[in-house]
């Protein structure tokens, strides 16, 4: 089986980072082409930044046909709707993978994400999937998406902070973690907390395996009715 | 007073159908620049397109900064909260602009768009909007975005059909054309059943000029921040 | 055009200080009609002041037919309903006007406004607008309606105190003021807190002119269906 | 223990319909005042009718201080927040009786009330008490208030055939008759479709005399609190 | 009338409590019958004590068949639907009789309960009742079940402690009391805090004689359809 | 690995088939481990089947300890709460697991099940986990659970004409079946329709495997805090 994880920022760096992570996830059959636009923005903090990486992401997709399903590494879902127009083959955003995962492990979440601008990206998510009362409530730990790739930034500890207050004040019994740079902290997180910290990385690759394995694949019907041809011409 | 209605599909007859209502509509002292990209789809029908059409969108935003305010006319309101974070100028989506106006008007409204493939990215947006629990139902004509340019098209019989239908089985008191290509059917329609039918393309041209009139600009604190320089550089 | 701008309460220097509002705010060709009941609250605070105040509005509005449309500026928009019945020319409220506009320029908003026993009639009017989900947080700042019309009152200290815990703790995008007599203090807050400040009284007349303008008038079937002949004459 | 049954329009013998239900119901020590204002409209269709009559409703309540309950017998509860308001003796609206106690004994109920007109403020109300979602469909028969006064109408056989549809439509297992003026139907129609019929008069009455054996009054905090002394002075 | 007031779990003194509760408040005619199943948790704290007092819950039901109503007095309402198959006599659960008597007096109510471990199990329930919108919020005192039977214990000051947060925090207008074993600490809390206080278990009393009275049945169409006499052997 | 699919009910022939469903799908290293209780219900239709085969349910996975998760196998989802405080290791009901993959799959999907009478049971479940909005009906086939077993049957007929109902009418993307013994009509049934047909058995199953690898656990914060010891001895 062949997963396609695509990072929608252009930051090599990143896409490494996730990809060693889905390898470390995968079953034993899995190979994970890590991949990324080679044009867009660096990282995706916001409504812009969402926007302006699609047509860079869909590309990728185009690109790559011969995979069995697709993880869009961006915790915003950006271009979910619109790849299901691309392939039958399942796509699965690292959002929507945690979201659903920590609804059955967990009565409530809270989502601990990178900037207060991302929040409301965040929340419409929640409320499209139809989880957002699943969710107490999406928090910001104001550290940037590139912050997580720099070593010597205090990222760990302002979010290891806001965790704290999740379940002192959300009463949250899971953490979602809100960034796919954020790949690498769960385990450490978890620990110190006591409770389930889920990343979205690897969520949505294990459940492209069981999708593949269980031969779903997404609707021809309706919203992600396959793009005509002259459509995809003008790409 | 300076609006510029983007038509975000490629389609020139559409932009100036659009422009002509707009200007229509307009009061004495503003002006209407209709304007589409250059490149991207020649119609919006559905996410892969809403995707696609984005970067040109927001191309012509920043290519006409001497605005007041921008209407972005599809009625998905693609690119919405992108163009946003461009401007703190108003921008209105002809979508909310029509739910909006209907909810002040009728109890319930009932939405007639193009093909099914488009309702549930509209379905999406009136949840977001939170007005989902305003619309009755949202309903499809099956007649494609470009038959609205046909005049030998019977796009109109297959919208008065779906119209009779929504007042008869939704109990809708009002209709709201789900296509800027609809905007010339309007008053036809209106006066053949006896309720009110809101286009979104005016609705959105007087909401901007209302807005612009109480100096209202787009919040910048949170979702909306500005795009750092360095972001639009990337573009 | 002519716009009728009824204050439900008594009190005629409320009736003047919005009456001038509205009158800065118009279009050159729009003339403003402000007008109050003869009898009744001297201010709107609670359910049975909402009561109390709507025969008396009823009545302004049967004895000013001449006009385009209705503003109902009282921010619990009582009677909005019943004004729609009793005239097919819009009658827009200056809570939803405010709610409305604010939906299209912040992602989340909070409501200010006069005293707590006014909270759940507003917070029921959000959820019956379908708005609810846009409105971060309903708040009270215990100034009453009079207090706004004594210069000496502490008045705009404790609103501006609570805009900044609804920045702070809410993550407001944007601010609503829930009273018709807080109309001259918009500007002034908007510049201190750096973020959308709303007054419903002006976004309710802007409303009318667009109404107007697309020539949208009140739908006749269902809930608004014309008040019979003989129901007026029990009046 | 008294209980005041008011009904909220002129029709004096609608009025003693209401209280013969109400008597029949009644436990021994309960004490039946049926009364109606002297003025205003002479039923309640919709919203214009539920304004006008309120002035008088709540002066009835004023004029009947010694009693230990109220009943707003009207099935769209006007007036219920506002009377609340004036006494923190329990007032119960025959509307939200009906669909509590629906809500005990039927997983969904569906409403059969008189005309259209009166659909949207039912919904309205369903909403803001939060049992939407326990009800599948608020429906109208078309019978006008007064036919059901009319011993020669065919009323029984629209609405008999209005809960057929709602069993078969909705999957509804229990129907609310939504009109204060069908409380004598309610046997036969449960009797004929074998499912509870719930007439909110008898509802009320019963949720009063539980609330006075509870000593539960109104609570004095928030939206109910006290209306003023010099605001009385006004009505 | 007789009532069985059934406390699912096997505390004999909690049951006589409980008895004690349900005869101070019920009418002159009405026996209580209190019983609690011999075997089964001691107390139901969480969803794995909800599930193990089933059976002994609804073997008590079917062992005391002459009887015209049955109150599920614990606060988690286990068993309600299953017992509602058992039998068309009106069955209550103490919870959302609380609840439907709170939305009734008060805009707004916040439940006070023992253990963190109850409280997403009472959230659970207010939105299947779909009263969630009128709970504030459902708080824990950390007080355990069996310490409200002990004398020695500082149940009391935990309790109202908490409330004080509920009307400081949540602007609740009604207190809600959630643990049959708090049933008399109601009045005590009511005289201190200034607000309604309401216990399920009279609530639940009262509820069941108002339903005898008016002759409402739980429904037999749809989820409750009568338990298939083959089915009853296997228990 | 090792997962317990659980059938809740007595009946060997159907814990047989699904345990066969589930090996089929089963990556390569995971064994299945198939079992019911010995006493309680042959079949769960309805609530009081969901609640007389708890004690059965809980004790097989008492029983059943060295497992690395569990799998209840009834489409209800009964006893997946009481089940996860027995126990860390990841439970997944089969209702849920359906749910959470269509909503990835498809905009909206309708479910198909057995009896009317399980039909609030299903619409409950959907309102807790917060995928309400995604389903756009729950349909019964009235086809009894039992009658799946009997190849003699006309179920798949019925099903199948439910299915085409759901697809004309509701607009729905995906289906899913609600029922475990609906296990094997999968893949007949998506080629018949042309669009996703999911089975919980097999979705839970491989979400399972998914949560095992990725080490989450369900949390012990909150509503899933173990059973404290002495409480197990009381079962």
């Amino acid at each position: 089986m062949r997963i396609l994880v695509l990072n929608p920022n252009t930051t090599a760096s990143m896409t490494e980072k996730i990809g060693a992570a889905a390898r470390r996830i995968a079953s034993a059959g899995t190979e994970i082409i890590a991949a990324n636009p080679t044009s867009g923005p660096p990282s995706i903090e916001g409504f812009y930044d969402e926007a302006m990486c699609l047509p860079g992401l869909l590309q990728v997709i185009r690109d790559t046909p011969d995979v069995d399903a697709v993880v869009i590494a961006c915790f915003d879902d950006t271009g979910l709707d619109a790849a299901r127009c691309l392939t039958d083959k399942p796509v699965i955003g690292i959002g929507e993978a945690a979201y659903h995962m920590a609804s059955m492990i967990a009565n409530k979440f809270s989502v601990v994400t990178t900037l207060a601008r991302s929040v409301p990206a965040l929340e419409h998510n929640l409320h499209r999937y139809g989880l957002a009362a699943r969710c107490a409530r999406v928090r910001s730990s104001e550290v940037a998406v590139l912050e997580l790739e720099d070593p010597g930034s205090n990222a760990y500890a302002r979010i290891t902070d806001e965790i704290g207050r999740a379940v002192a004040e959300d009463r949250a019994e899971a953490i979602v973690l809100g960034c796919a740079g954020m790949t690498d902290l769960t385990e450490r997180l978890s620990a110190e907390h006591g409770l389930p910290v889920l990343d979205g990385v690897v969520c949505a690759v294990s459940l492209c395996e069981a999708m593949v394995r269980l031969r779903l694949r997404t609707s021809r019907l309706g919203g992600y009715a396959p793009v005509p041809r002259q459509k995809l011409a003008y790409a």
